[in-house]
């Protein structure tokens, strides 16, 4: 997807058209107020925007409720008070053909409001949503797979314009395609500033008044969440985290659950969403076990294009054999386990925080560039996923991991090595083989070895027998790939290079 | 000790007596039939022997006991018959002055027979057997502290006459003051070679006779013992095994228990033995945990000299939480439960098997020789120790590991150097500090941290306030040391390398 495929009706702002042309600015615009109509791409977002009561407080007073159609299927969702008297509802509609909506509202000047549009082919890039599957993988909804090779830039929407567009120039050349963020700002090591826009409004005495969203907070999360979609990468929202000085891990339950509502009505309709409930829920002490559960069934309810649902620990496991979870997104980095995990969820597994490569104090912050490298094989060949962070010092505390910026390490050359090789050779996803020794993984036309510490000098590698294969052996830190002469078959010896970390790919043969 | 701390004397063999000769056939000649007398060295072997009946079969027919006295105390032991005619008893005498003996037998010939001897000052390099010291660690008798540095020659004994001199040629140029070996030949990968030796007489189809000890079997078994001893080596003498084409596995009971009971009579006063009932008790299928308490009581109950006492597992844990268990002898590199086996055990812990440098084609044989460098810091930064094996492929099968022969690693040298550093600033032994991270140990002058993969560019040493310190850098690897300046206290921030593996030892200034 790129810039040109939203548009900017009157009063519809259709994102994901690709024939036309979006503002950057559009939906901060004021409503139009009359029928509205338009053309929005296959999981592209639709929008309709009305003018409606702008006295007392709008946020609290208002509801609004739209009701999409197609044929017999009707979708409900919310829509949200984006300040100025301006009422949005967005949809992201999954299905091409005419659909009509119709809003209704406790205000007059909302009740009743409906329109039409018509839903067409998706422009190029756009594959849709990414949701699970072949079980234990994930595919856009299009069908294209989909292989997450992630990265941590936490705080980044929360840093000043050149540096969250040094960001996206840096991810518009990293081998990333799935980001996790924080919503809120993110007070911790390193990340002390205060965050340019917050998402209530503050008096005096930084006291947050509850009862009113920062529409320019939210205008500005979903910019850049749209900008991510630019770039095709994923935005694995973080709806709560423990890092903060400001009061948003601990709100009222109302107004925790206000906020989940309000951010879902205003994202759900981008297709590049995911949610992560939490970053180390089990650190954010004020809530409980039963919040956690009605958090994850306010997401489920809300979010009519049902996107990808986790959370994420901190040091007690979470149980991801939950219904509402939909993969597993550890903070781990023991892939011997990922077999046994497997069993128990029947679920895709995200390594999505094990340790950064950097050079900082924090027991999780000075991996070397050889060691995230080996970790993202390791994930790879137990039939996982991985997530990449990086936390080198930095006089200005700019480090990737938290605020983005500038990469400066070794291992992303490197992941975008394994990740082109997976797409390339393993686009359909990698099951773990049985046996623990060497670590490997099978795809529809391909068998991977990566041998990890191990180093032997020959190995005798049983191939399925009855099927031809050619192999190449990989040096993953080197990137490089040797061809094995000849077409192997069942029990294949080979010499290795004795060296550890090397890799060996079997492809069967057309 | 060295080969001049041994005497025969008139049908006394004194092993241990500094200012006498040995000859190295002493224990195998024909025995004179007269009051006994003599003097031995504190830990030294005293030997007595007596012509004795030689008709029938004097293994199961004939019993020797004998009780050694020193004013109140009496230890009472077996003797063995060592063939010929002959039976003898040895004893490891502990306490200095006079000890007197009687043997009381079922022969006529035996019973009665009795003496006297001085046990005398313990020669340069006899620090006596090593036991349990300071909860957690080894110190030999004498008080002297020993760090257990081993390595595996599991099946050295069993080897052609060149190969076991060239063995003991390597270990006398090595860092290793513990081998882990066993007294049955082993069948297994690499080993097919059969043994020189076998403990029973076999017919020309195999068949063991179980009712005969083969006594040169046991004569060289036991020369290669004290051979270790004159290198100041310790022998962790491994009772069974499950690697065996011979039926030694799986000995009837009773033929069991005798073993047991001759082996020990012939080596319990050899102040270098340690016992290990097994190396993987759990692969080995005959054997009930009934078998393996009946097994540990007779080697508590019939070694006068209660020499160590372990039991290596294969893949289920042995509970050394057990009364017999003096220490854990773990297959396993998992350091990070060691904080929680020293709170349930409160033991001595040996990571004995933590895989082998090598490049063989087994999970466990071909690690590089930095990881088992890396390996080997960790088990001392746990507060533990370990042992080195060693597996490269060999056009002869001659694999350290196993046989013996040549150590052809480079993980050796630098066991060395962490020997050195261990020997000269923490004799009395590392203990794990609580902090998992940085992984560090405190001796009573010393606190030594391995940085392991983290590779902090800076860090923030947390020191006992009020204690003035010197600090090192040390690359483990490179063998190098680099001394950090001034004299640090409390709170210390340092420049670290930025690379991974690294140490830092901080040392109190006098």
């Amino acid at each position: 997807m790129n810039r040109r495929d939203a548009i900017k009706l009157s009063g519809v702002a259709a994102y994901g058209l690709a024939q036309s042309l979006r503002g950057s600015a559009a939906a901060q615009t004021a409503a139009t107020d009359t029928p509205q109509t338009g053309r929005v791409e296959r999981w592209g977002v639709f929008e309709a925007s009305f003018q409606g009561p702008d006295s007392g407080n709008p946020f609290l007073a208002v509801q609004v409720t739209a009701r999409f159609r197609k044929e017999n299927r009707i979708v409900t969702l919310s829509g949200f008070y984006d300040g100025g008297g301006v009422y949005r509802v967005r949809f992201m509609p999954d299905d091409l053909g005419q659909w009509s909506y119709e809003i209704s509202s406790n205000a007059a000047a909302l009740n009743g409001k409906n329109g039409v549009f018509e839903c067409v082919l998706p422009g190029t890039g756009n594959h849709g949503p990414v949701s699970v599957s072949r079980g234990r993988h994930f595919a856009y909804a299009d069908g294209t797979p989909f292989a997450p090779f992630g990265t941590t830039c936490y705080a980044w929407t929360h840093q000043p314009e050149e540096l969250e567009e040094e960001t996206l120039q840096t991810l518009a050349g990293a081998p990333f395609n799935k980001v996790r963020m924080l919503v809120f700002p993110k007070s911790y090591l390193y990340n002390q500033n205060e965050p340019i826009y917050y998402p209530f409004p503050r008096d005096a005495a930084g006291e947050n008044d509850t009862s009113i969203f920062n529409v320019k907070f939210f205008q500005h999360l979903e910019k850049r969440i749209r900008d991510l979609s630019d770039l095709g990468i994923q935005a694995d929202v973080i709806l709560f985290h423990p890092y903060d000085r400001w009061g948003y891990q601990s709100l009222a339950p109302e107004v925790n659950d206000r906020y989940l509502r309000y951010l879902i009505a205003r994202i759900a309709s981008q297709r590049n969403v995911w949610w992560s409930l939490a970053n180390e829920y089990d650190l954010i002490r004020s809530k409980t076990t039963a919040d956690w559960n009605r958090i994850a069934n306010i997401v489920e309810e809300e979010d009519p294009s049902h996107h990808l649902r986790s959370l994420h620990y901190g040091r007690v496991m979470y149980d991801y054999s939950r219904a509402w979870v939909t993969h597993a997104s550890l903070q781990s980095y023991d892939f011997g386990k990922a077999r046994q995990w497997f069993f128990d969820w029947n679920k895709p597994i995200i390594y999505d925080e094990m340790q950064y490569e950097g050079n900082i104090p924090a027991p999780w912050g000075n991996l070397s560039a050889e060691e995230m490298t080996r970790r993202f094989w390791m994930a790879i060949v137990s039939g996982c996923y991985a997530t990449h962070g990086e936390t080198y010092l930095d006089p200005g505390d700019i480090l990737w991991w938290s605020k983005g910026g500038k990469l400066h390490g070794q291992s992303p050359e490197r992941i975008a090595f394994l990740r082109k090789l997976v797409d390339e050779y393993a686009a359909g996803g990698l099951n773990a083989l049985g046996n623990p020794y060497p670590p490997a993984a099978a795809g529809e036309n391909v068998i991977l070895y990566y041998l990890d510490y191990h180093r032997p000098a020959e190995y005798t590698f049983r191939l399925p027998p009855g099927v031809s294969y050619r192999a190449q052996l990989i040096d993953p830190w080197n990137m490089k790939t040797t061809p094995v002469e000849g077409v192997l078959t069942g029990t294949s010896k080979m010499k290795l290079p004795g060296r550890p970390y090397q890799a060996v790919v079997f492809r069967k043969t057309s």
